[in-house]
């Protein structure tokens, strides 16, 4: 006998400016998993589309050991376990590739072994593997979530924007790893920059929660994390501005970078493409994606 | 000639936890201040209630100062000036006295000169006074306010919470200088502290935006002001139990303190008697008060 389930998890985009660690929104770009547990056979691993190089597909495999921390917490066994990866989310790019893999098995080995796991569970067992829930939160609910660490556990809060809102992603050709952008962060910083950054958090969760979309570009800026990362990412500032000037409501870094988003409700190619050139003026290839905010989260959908 | 008006403004609670300098909420407690400009006369001021005993009755009072602002700033002059106060809002204890003194001075002069002043403006005015938007926003406003400084002027963002929430104010028989009680603040914090407020100020706006009330009691944690602060305000973690233990959903200093308020929904006596007991068994007298969040902020009323 075998069990097989089809999932898809959004992207997510973390931080949005001055909300280090602490916000983040689901995005329209998925990747898909199909799994298939069976007593009988081995582990066989396809990747399709982003990473398809580079990702393991023996037990190395991120995907793979969350499918078997799972099986094990709901105390089941399988020896035949297949997945089928079609991967759309750049891979260390700052759109939550890792939080993507890492809900998806959660999430397709707890629907495939009869649902026993609540999503509050999955978030708790995602957040302890990926470190923060920032990311995890929205890919597994969808919407924009907070989130903090309390008790050891994560807790979340999740809503929609009452108007449409949308989000161009510059995606340079290179590839930046948290660790990599973690490790130029300060240990200390000074009490007016954490002000600073409280208080455009504060303004980032009321405009995006009310709909008052004109407060972003100043609410966006931030001076704990961005400043700290602008020489791993060559051309940020002209790229903001690029986007800003093409009509960008506001602009940060997508989580630990190096993808560069803005928000807006208008001209997206304009701003998209006007973002490219300037990248490609500091000699960095790039394109764009204009993506909207994913209000599922993680779901299993047919074949 | 002369011109009369009469104005009521809200006190307020700023910082909310981890909100510090960004998150304000105005309360049902009000100052009342009636003015009457004519051209012949001199300045009298009248105060009744909070205050009475200290507060300036010559120049060297805020009210005529602010008031003199605005004629001076609209072009007007007036020999006669006559201030009648009557104070509700406890002095120097972190209800947003000083903000409602000064926001009542530019709004009753503002009306009583053509109303030639946009709110925003007297926003403008009376954050360049105070040094901080913070409580004025919610005293020019009502609601809750988040806010930032942002070239030199302040910007805000207001909303009411889609449920009832009330807020048990313990005002202890001593006052605290908003000056005193930051000269406490370090001048840098560890980056971690940072993103601890960060994420829960996120969280503190998500929750009253949304009314999911339940986040309140760990999202207003805060690490950047109140462990600081707390040997200004003895037996600030025992009020704050005791408040937790009859069913507050959260608490947090008021302000710059010393007032300590939960918010509730329920059982507002039985925290409120609890607060105080708990002041009192730190040889510290106090009151409390039952405030709910006011969503009119300054405005003209009748005799």
């Amino acid at each position: 006998m075998s069990v097989a389930v089809k999932v898809r998890v959004p992207g997510t985009t973390a931080n949005c400016g001055p909300g280090f660690d602490a916000v983040g929104i689901a995005c329209t770009i998925y990747n898909e998993l199909e799994l298939n547990l069976s007593k009988e056979g081995s582990l066989v691993i396809e990747i399709a589309g982003e990473g398809k190089e580079v990702i393991p597909t023996d037990e190395k495999n991120i995907i793979y050991q969350v499918i078997q921390t799972v099986l094990e917490k709901v105390g089941k066994r399988y020896q035949g376990i297949h997945i089928k990866m079609v991967n759309r989310i750049p891979l260390s790019r700052g759109l939550g590739s890792s939080a993507a893999a890492i809900v998806a098995g959660l999430f397709a080995a707890n629907v495939a072994t009869g649902n026993t796991l609540s999503k509050n569970e999955l978030l708790d067992m995602a957040t302890a593997i990926e470190g923060h829930p920032d990311n995890v939160a929205p890919a597994i609910f969808g919407g924009i979530t907070t989130s903090v660490i309390q008790d050891g556990g994560a807790r979340y809060l999740r809503f929609v924007p009452p108007a449409q809102l949308s989000m161009v992603v510059a995606i340079p050709e290179f590839n930046l790893s948290t660790q990599a952008a973690r490790n130029v962060l300060p240990r200390t910083v000074p009490f007016k920059d954490a002000v600073f950054n409280i208080s455009r958090t504060a303004l980032v969760i009321g405009a995006l929660s009310q709909g008052e979309f004109h407060h972003l570009r100043y609410a966006l800026e931030d001076k704990i994390h961005q400043p700290y990362r602008e020489h791993l990412i060559p051309g940020m500032q002209q790229v903001f501005d690029a986007a800003l000037d093409k009509g960008a409501l506001g602009v940060a870094i997508s989580g630990a970078g190096p993808c560069l988003m803005a928000f807006t409700q208008n001209d997206c190619d304009q701003i998209g493409a006007g973002m490219v050139q300037a990248f490609a003026s500091n000699h960095i290839k790039a394109r764009y994606l204009v993506l909207d905010i994913d209000t599922e989260g993680a779901q299993v959908i047919g074949d």
